[in-house]
């Protein structure tokens, strides 16, 4: 009998898949050809064949990182009536508050960073922040916001902030502070 | 003739200071007691006899950082006449719209994030995070505003916010926009 064909596409988001653990794990430092390789229980040469370089390997895992991000904002608002809710919505849903937000989030922090020294990496993250920024401008519009670009700006910056202060310290900034600096977040930008 | 003697806290700081630089230059994963060796110009064993682990290199180095970005905000601070003033100063002083000021913010920045996977380096961000926002918080009080606790966390999470948005995408977000997004949040929470 012929060997099943190999999904590339599919191992290939697996193996990204497997770099997301190591990141949310242990941070970006731990991330290696051969760490991955280990990991996912394939030689160093399966990972090479699908991701020729270490930077390869980083740029899909962040789309991945991104991705999950973006989705769980998506969901977030779907089912809201008002430009308010769905801006409430989408930045409790983003908001590290559980074990499943606080693993997206974490991965998504290290890839901003690594960002600041990979230019491939920032490439993609000015793009995914732009589409969140149009979304988020597009929204305080609706809602009758005025500078509706700034304040746009502003609340990825705040919700960005949060993050790192919900991961880093959640007894100075309980999932409770978090929501309802957003609650005055949102009365003070749309009228 | 003896020869001089070591100051051996020089000695250590220099070494934090080249750790500061790798770290700013291509970030932390580029910090090994090796690199740090080499840019030092010292031997392998010299760095580990002031730092025993890669952690305890981290946590010196940190502090300078830390201190780096305080050191900013406090100098910023002193010849203002008003809250507002001192608030609006520090923050501005603390934005990375120079060459010095994204030093020191990508720098800091980068053990935020590493601390994420490092109790130590948490431990110590915790507690300077715990300053800044007492010091915050007290001047919202004096200024006058409503919930000075979560605006004051409110405060600092949109400055880490604006700081990553100037250090990744400088065409989205300018130096004069977070400067007004400043402005905004200054004129919303204080009376």
């Amino acid at each position: 009998m012929a060997p099943a064909p190999v999904d590339h596409e599919a191992r290939r988001t697996t193996l990204a898949e497997t770099v997301v653990e190591l990141v949310d794990e242990q941070g970006l430092e731990a991330v290696s050809v051969r760490a991955v390789a280990a990991r996912a229980g394939v030689s160093i040469g399966t990972v090479q064949h699908y991701f020729p370089t270490k930077d390869a390997m980083l740029m899909h895992a962040q789309v991945l990182a991104n991705a999950a991000v973006g989705a769980r904002a998506e969901a977030a608002a779907e089912h809201t009536e008002t430009p308010r809710e769905a801006l409430r919505a989408i930045i409790l849903a983003v908001l590290p508050t559980d074990e499943e937000s606080a693993r997206v989030v974490r991965v998504f922090v290290a890839f901003e960073t690594r960002a600041l020294h990979a230019p491939a990496l920032a490439e993609r993250a000015r793009r995914d922040n732009s589409e969140l920024r149009a979304a988020i401008e597009h929204l305080l519009r609706l809602g009758g916001a005025a500078e509706p670009r700034l304040n746009a700006i502003a609340t990825i910056a705040l919700l960005g902030g949060l993050c790192q202060h919900l991961l880093l310290d959640a007894a100075a900034c309980t999932p409770e502070d978090a929501a309802a600096i957003v609650d005055l977040l949102l009365r003070r930008i749309l009228p």
